[in-house]
Parts: structure tokens; sequence; C-alpha cells
């Protein structure tokens, strides 16, 4: 295929982080993460995120976030998220599978939970009949390609901590976000009063692999036999380290998200110019949702791949990534123009 | 580090498979295993078992063993499996806390279950006080690096039949098997009677990646979802396919496994020859068990890294893998012999 | 306490019933149902529901519910039910814990589901990233106090057994639902084609006990394990089937549920004589649900014991049960006339 | 049918029990153990455990277990407990299956765990590869009508606090245990450093209900949430709270074990006159297990119904309850005689 806007993960690796992987490919080390390159990783990941960050390197988004919210749930607590989260939607379960918590979700037009949404929850503290809320859960950049500004995220950490409850950050596109926002991670995710991080990466130019990052000690001590039991400790994890190491020091994520981020910006001015299409979310990182008419989007099927994420509305969604061409931005928008035409 | 003998996971990742890795690395592909190459890796897998085998990736092998396990089981069943199992002993509980059901183990010196040892389970068959014995779990090659004949693997599936239960193979070393048993893996795992096998490659070159093979369509229909849920389901898929493709077509499993297990039938012959050092299971596979006296145990320490297997009986594990050098195994077997010299 | 509208449950063990229980307690039964008193009540069901029906006597309505659910879901299934069901909101989520299933909650004016609604789950069956769609679970009478009729449920079965799902009923309570139907339980259950039910009695005049029954052999083949192993099973279990075979036989289900409905249809038609009072939903069955002033609300309290059932729109809900006398009625509905009139 | 040896359970409801039942049997009271019966049964606990221990009443033993169990594990961790305990053959599973965790069992002659045996679980401790032991589980008396001494169950505290484990005790008999032991319920439960238990009444005159009983504040806040989740709450909870205080303050417990104990005894010591008829446990409770010949088993089952225990050695388990008469217990003496002579 020669280009995908269905989605990030529909992209390749990044040289920087192939070649990593195939630089640290000799000899032999041991397994399960007790060895230099993640060693070092971590370390990496310290000196962003503070001395004390435990992390946690696992699979995929999924599991990142099953780990965390696995350590800082019990079965009878509530998540608190958006309907339109991932771990709403898009995991088969799997959050609730394995921490037998319930999900509570919220409609939310952004894809932004925001405390206000969330104060209905209170009444159920302490009583045995409910589940108890104990996690909010938001993405960043979210599910509709929005963002949180820091001082939203510091609101609902405030809200979380006042009641007992941890904020946990989805963070499948976090370099996106930081891009986006233009500031250090860490300003948006511990400074802002995050408990526990799923930090991606393999939508940006990663092969597979995740980090967790708890900036609580006490949760974190679960971390590691969840992280096993979840099947999520890698045996040769030197391969998953050595991308993170590449990927961080380098500069790698931010060249990355930039371009994504560019590229979404550019496809939604080019949209913008449209007649029919209506940007259905603003445009504030790497996706870009577009309302077009139904025989429109049977149209544009014929020429490119891609989802829609909201059938009632006729959205569809167009995600950009760290080597998406320009051209072919380009393309698409005049695919989308030429299959409004012909409606 | 140089060498290690800790775990056949130390190794690195072959040269065949780190190339295919690099070649398909272009491009976009559709993601979570929609893409050509993976479709090739299924293909391959069949045309060696058969065209209706059903084929899913996944990231590691106990991933593997609990999608295996959770296709075949509800939570009121039992798994049969000894004592030494990896599902047992080194997952940390994930089966029972993705399954929900009871891993039911039987000791076994050679860590080989028979039908004899299972009759006793057979009594619970209909009593709901009781958990219901639906699957027998067997490890091919075992975890003490012994083998079952293809007439024990069958008698075993008979068995597992005529009770209306399932016989999964955890073959994390399945090619050392092939290599040690000289015949196909058809041969050992479905013509057997064999209905789910977790077929490993880590363990044998690849970076990761494992699949799980069935060979009976009612339970694989649940496959999908279950691989999902467990957190197995690889967005960029191809990227393990690639790596079986490789592994598969040019031969690579055979010529690995058939180097692992000559390293460690050469280290077994070595050690026989040493006073105070006993062969404590068959060498059948790539994996070498020696009984030692603590203290040339504790004087070893200082040169090699490696695992006790059983305090009791103070035996060490040795495991050779593709690139276990010919030099290394006698610089072990010379070290093993001056400490216990020193004691 | 002299009375209580709070719940249905706050009552007593009808006459009746406490007598069945006296008279069996003599001499030694088989324990786990083997006794002739729980066949006796099994014969009672299948005469009510059909010869073929099976039946589980289990502790409550959540093991009920979670009993009937277990059988029908695996894991990565989803169970479509409305916001305010009681599985949803009131079992502290023992279903999502044991069934691993995600609840999919539709919000419903009058707690009733609608084909219509479901519409919007279709797209996900097939997919492995979401919960497959495979109960739907309605309550009758419904948490809010109102009713299906026989075409609604037929409605709702049809739209299930078309895409593969299972009807469930929580019936907890199901005899005031009967009455107010004015027709047989078989009617609007499994002549409906509803295919297991939670069939209540706890909330009617039972001391403890709820039966689950099964139209459908299938999934009937996993309840005696599941029963176990959720803790439902009776060790004594003839004093629970005594009480059904008093409860059904001597049609005290019906008194019972008669007096409770006319009570509650007493009281709404007092209520709407009251300025300021508003009846929130069409009482139906037993329950009033009463919008008044949060002041009025407060003084009411000081007088009588319920629960807010809808803190946005300040809901009264008051339960009239089997034993709920005349006088108590009018007493509670004057002094919610003095309540109003003193703010 | 008249009577049966075969269990305990098999007994109907004592006197003062059901007479306890009747006499609350008035008005309404609010559910779920807001009502002042359930306030004078913890009372009533209280004054016998400790003015700070928690009491949760539940349904059944299994639902004790399993509640004790859930508020002291995650599900990386293993509950240790005999190969013969209640919680591991007898349950189905529903503590895996409720906690995730494994139950890691250990062969025992006399159904007694000692530290001794435990010392082996120790080297899991801090590996993520292994479940963690976490809790110790005992049953007092034992399922093979053995008892712990105070100072055995003292020395298993000792070892579990020593190693940041609870220990649990399954007391499905424990007023069996405490007239053996003729002592305090207090004395072998939290003075000998107990945690957890689950306190039994049902197998000794009660109709249902258990109580699980915390010494430790910690776990017990998760309790009331546990016990939701795993359907264990009552809503008319008043008829279990009855029945303990009846059971308790009256001395019931103590008049039904005492002569349960003393009939087991008789039989044990009409057995021993009995050639060809083994104790195969010491009778120190209300359990005698007998060997006997598979011949006499089969005849004597014309008889009486009964269990065997051990199929291996041929042994049969024949319990004493409450109300087992002296006559029926020579009749079942003189019964084995004769299937020994008829052999």
């Amino acid at each position: 295929m020669i280009h995908s806007f269905a989605s990030d993960n529909n992209s390749s690796v990044c040289n920087e982080v192939m070649q990593a992987i195939q630089q640290i490919n000799t000899g032999f080390e041991v397994g399960y993460g007790a060895d230099p390159y993640t060693q070092e990783a971590v370390s990496v990941f310290r000196k962003m995120f503070g001395n004390d960050t435990e992390v946690f390197f696992v699979f995929n988004g999924t599991g990142a976030n099953v780990l965390s919210l696995s350590c800082i749930t019990d079965s009878y607590h509530a998540v608190l998220c958006t309907e339109a989260a991932h771990i709403n939607e898009d995991e088969c379960g799997a959050p609730e599978k394995f921490t037998g918590s319930k999900l509570w979700d919220f409609f939310a037009q952004d894809a932004k939970l925001t405390p206000e949404m969330l104060q209905y929850t209170l009444p159920n503290l302490g009583d045995e009949h409910r589940v108890q809320p104990k996690v909010i859960s938001i993405t960043q950049s979210t599910e509709f390609g929005t963002l949180y500004s820091v001082e939203e995220i510091r609101a609902l950490a405030d809200f979380a901590h006042a009641h007992d409850m941890y904020l946990h950050m989805d963070g499948a596109r976090i370099a996106n976000a930081a891009v986006a926002l233009g500031c250090e991670f860490r300003t948006f995710t511990r400074d802002a009063g995050v408990d526990v991080v799923s930090f991606g990466g393999t939508k940006n130019g990663l092969m597979y692999g995740e980090a967790v990052l708890f900036f609580n000690p006490e949760p974190a001590r679960k971390a590691k036999f969840f992280r096993k039991q979840s099947m999520q400790l890698a045996s040769k994890m030197r391969y998953i380290s050595a991308q993170f190491t590449a990927y961080l020091q380098q500069d790698v994520w931010k060249k990355n998200a930039t371009h994504a981020n560019a590229m979404a910006a550019l496809l939604a001015q080019e949209i913008s110019k449209i007649n029919g299409a209506v940007l259905f979310h603003p445009v504030q990182a790497n996706g870009v949702f577009v309302q077009l008419p139904p025989k429109a989007i049977e149209a544009l099927r014929k020429k490119h791949f891609f989802y829609i994420f909201d059938e009632k509305n006729h959205v569809a969604r167009f995600m950009c990534s760290f080597n998406t061409p320009e051209s072919e931005v380009q393309r698409l928008a005049e695919d989308i123009r030429l299959a409004l035409e012909s409606v």
C-alpha cells in the first residue's frame, strides 16, 4: 500500500528507530528487562519525568492502559472516561475483563471530560450497591483529535485527588499532544497532577512497545506483577527499550509528531476551502474529522481506505503520521473535492 | 554480555529474521493483520499444518498460552498440567486470571503427563462442586528439556477426546522438539491429535511474536476477540508476520534449533565426563540440567549467569540457543570442572 | 420499624411462606438440591413454564442475574441494558466482575429498551476491537415502576434472535408485572421469546431465594457449575424450595402482588390530587415515583425513610409491598401534602 | 429421609434458631443490614472477638471464603492451602474465579498445613514470573475431621506475618473445633494470630448464613463492596442476623457441636471394635473417616447414603450433626459390622 490515512499505525517504522534495533542486535543479554539497554531507556524517561518515576515497558497501547488501570483499581471500582475513549470503545472490553471494574462513560462532544460531568458520580462514594469511582482516565491528544490544556488537566487532577481518585492519561498520541501544546511532556502530565501515563510510541514511528509511567510509588509496587500477569512482559525487552532511547534522546518523537501535526493542519486548511466538507472537530493534533454526505463518502472510498468514526453524522477520520507526504495530503483533499462534486 | 546460558531468550535476533524486518519497512499497511505480509505468513503456516488451520499472531509465549486456553475453557473448567509447566509456574497466574479456570498440576519427574496420572481427575466430571477437567496442556519440548514421543502425544490426545477435553501444546521450544524428533511439525501436533498449539519463535531467533494455531474451527471462532481482549493484537502486525515467514520458509527454524540442540548434546557429553556433575534429566532438546554441589554452584556463579531450577536438588539449568558458540560450551564445561575441583 | 416505603424488601416474610419453612423443618435431607422438596418446587415451575424448563435456585437477585448472564456470555460480549438497570446501577459491578463482559447502557426515560435504541450496537458485530452485543437484558416490571407489554417484549426477542443474541429478563418484581399485565408468567416470558429469567420472590414475601429459569437447553448446561462457582448453591436448599412451592402453588404470589400494586395505585391516586407533587413515571406496578421540591423532600424525611432515585430531578421513590397497610398509604399521602404546604 | 451421615448439612434447623426467625417476622426493617437485629448480632460477635471486629454476614460458606480471600489478595497472589481444602476441592473454582489468584495446594495426610511445608514458597517472593504467596488458609476443624492446636495456629500465624502474609481460617465447623479444643473461639482465632475467619453456622443448626470476621481494619475496608459484588449481600439480612444471635447468645452452638462431636466419638469407639474397619484419620471433631473394603462399602451403600472421600484408599466419611440420634450411630456401626461380615 502506498499510503493510508486510516490510522497513524498504518505507517512504518522510522529510520532512527529501525537503526537502533539493528545496532543492539549483538550478543546475549539477560531477558525481561534486566539488561543495560533497558536501564538506559528508563534513565532517559527519568530525566524527562523525574528520578523517582517508575517505568514499565509493555507491548502495546491496550496493554499499557490495562496495566495502568490494574494498579489503581479494585474490581468494585469505576473508571470514569468518555464514551469515545479507546479503553471504552476499542479494546474489546480488556479493561473490564482484566480489572473487573466498570467503565463509566460520559458523552462529550469533543471527547474531553470535565469536573462538572463527573460531579454526578460522587453520590456513589461509600454506597456498597454502587461501583466506587476511583480513576479518571483521559486521552491526550483525544480520540477526536482534540487537546486538553494544562489547566484542564490540572482541574481534573484536583477533582480526582479531592475525592481519593487517580488521574490516568492514555497517551497513545502523547507526542502529538506535546508538540501541539508546545511544552515538555512533564508539564502536562506529572506537573499537572497526572498519576499514571500510558506513554505511546507505536503511532509515531516505533515498531512496537509502549511505556507505563507511575509518579506515585504505591500503585507502582504492583506493576511488575500485573505486567507479567497481563502478558505484557517482553523476554527480549532490549528491542523495545532501544527503540525508546532512540525515540526520546534524539528528539525523534518531536520531529515525527511535528510533521504529523503539520500534515493534519494542512489537510484541515485544504478541507476548510471545500464546500460540503465540514471539519467536525477542531484539528489540534494529527487527526482530521470530516463530515461528508454519505454518497461522497462512498465515492471517496474507491480511492482511499479510511474509517467512519461517527455513523450517525457521517464523519470520516483521517490520521496523519510521521511519514505522511504532503503530496498525499493534497491528493486526499483533491479527492474529497471530487467526491463532493460527483454527488 | 558476551554469552549467557541462562535462557535461550538471552540470545539476539538471527540475521534472516532481522533482514526480513528491515525489508518490509516501507510504506503503509493496514494494521491489525489485514496486510499482505500477514496473509503470507498465515499461508506458510497453512501449508505446514493444513489449509483450514486458523493462525493468530500474538506478542509472547504467555499471551499465546492464555489465548489458547481462553478459547477452550469456561471458568469452571480445569487445565491439567505438570507442576513444572510454564503456565503453572512462570506466568504469574496469567492463565487463572484470564480464564478463571483452575490449573490442576501433577508432579512428573520428567515434566511429562501420562493418561495414567490424569485418571484421578475423571470422578470430577459432572460434579458441580468440582472444577471440570477440560484441557490437557503439555509442553514440547518440556521445561526439563525432555521430549514427548508422537505416540505419547497421541495417547494423551485419545484420553482427552474420550472425555470431551482438548489437548493443548505449549510449543515455546517446538522447533527444538521437531529437530529432536526428526519429523514435521504436523506429525507431532495436528496429526497426533493436538487441538491447539502455542507456536513459539522468540527462543529460537525471533525478536518477538508467537502464533496460536487452531485445528478445530469451533474454539477458533472466539480467538480474534480473545486476542484483542487479552492485549495481544499488534497494530503493526506485519513486523511479526514477516519474522515468521522468514523463519519458516527458509528453514531458519531448523538450522537454528539444530545448532541449539547440538550444543546441548555437546555440553551433556562434556558434563558426563566430569566427576560430581550429574545430568539430572535426559538431554533431548536444547536444555541441560545439571546437579552440582551447592559450593560448586556458588563458585560457578562467579563466572556464569544461570538459573537454579530445583533448589532442593541443587539443579542448574543451562540453555543453548541458535547462536551459542561451541567455544562457550567448552568453556562452561571447563568452568564446571574447575568449580567442582575447587570445593 | 412500623412501616417503610423505602423498598419492597423492607417487608417481612408472608405467613404462607413462613409456615412452609416450618413444616419441612424435620429430619434429614440430602443437600444442594437433591431433595424431594426441591424436586417438587422444580415441578411447580415446570408446570407453569413448560416441562423442559431448567430451574436453578439461588440466594438473591444479584446472584440470579449474574448466573443468568454467565451462562450466555463470553467475556468479550456486551450486555445491553438501560442506564437505570439494576444490573448496571445496583449490583456494585457484579456482572462485569463475574462475566468479564461490558454492560452497554442506554438512557431510557421509562427504563425500557426498544429495538431502535439497540440498532446502534449492530456495527460492532464481528469487529474484534469492539465488544460483541450478545444479551439484551430487560427488567419487568422496571426499575421505574413501568411495564413492558407482551408485544414490546416480543419485539426485543425478535431483534435479539435475529442477531444471534439472547433476551434476559430480570424479574425481581415479576409477580407485580404478571398481575399488572393480567396474564400468566409464561405469556410474557417464554412465549414472548425470553430465553432466561431471573425469577424473584424476596420482594414479594419470601425470606430469601430466587430462581433462574432457562428455556434453552444449551446455556442451561453450564448453569449448575456457574451456580456453584458464583457462590449461589445453597447447602440446605430445601428451605428455598419450600418457599417457592408455597408461593407459587397457593397463588400467594398473586395475592401479594395484587395488594402491592393496589396500594401503589392508591398512592398514585392520592398524590395526583396534591398540588406540587408530580408523578414522574406512569404507575404500572408497585412503585410510585414522585417529583417534589427539595425542601418538601427534606420535610418529609423527618417522618419517612425513603430513597431519592433521581437527584437531578428531585424524584422520590415509594415502593408498596404485600403487607403495606392502606392506612400507611393514606398517612404518606397526607404527609406529602403537609410537607408541600410547609415549604 | 430419616437420617443421613453424608454431611452435617443434611440436618435440619435447630429449634432455637427456627424460633428466632419466627419471632422477628413482624413489620418492616431497612434492608441490607441497617436494621437493629443485625446490629445486635454484630454486637454479640464483638463481645466474643473484640470491639473492633468487623463482621459481615453472607449467604454460605463458599461466599464467606471468597469474601475473605478477596479482601486480602490481588490477582497475582497465591493462597496456600492443603490439597483437601474446601476452597481447593469443593468450591468449583470460585476462589480462583473471583480473586484471580492461584490456589497453591500442599498434600497433608491430616489436612493440616505446617510452616515447614510452606518454606518452599518463599523463593517466589519478589519474582515477577511467579505468583506471590499472600494468604495461608487453614480449615478448623479440618476436612478430615482433625484439629489444629492453638500452638499450631500460632506458628502458622507467625510464619504468615513474618512474610507479610495473612492467615485465614475456614471455620465452616468452627463450633466443633471450639468444643473439641475446649476453649473460647477467640483463643484459637484472633488471639492465635488469625486475621480473617469464615465463621460457619449452617453445618451446626442454622438455616443459611455465615459470617466473615476481620480483626484487621485495612482489608475490612474493602469487604462491604466485595460482599455486594460477590452476590452475598442479603436484602432481608435480619433473617440471618437473628439466627446468629440465637445461636451465639444462648450457647446453642456449644450444645449442638458438643452433641455432634460426642456422636462422632461414639461412632469411632464402636468402629474401633470392628475387625476390618480402620479409622483413617484421628477423630477429633464431628467427622469419622473409615477405611473399608470396596465390597463392604458397596454393601453398606444399600442401607446408608454417604460419600467416599478417598477413592484410592476406600475411605468413607460419616459426619455427625447436632441432631444425630445415638440410636442411628449404633445402627450405622452395626451395619458396618454386617457389611464387613457379608464380604
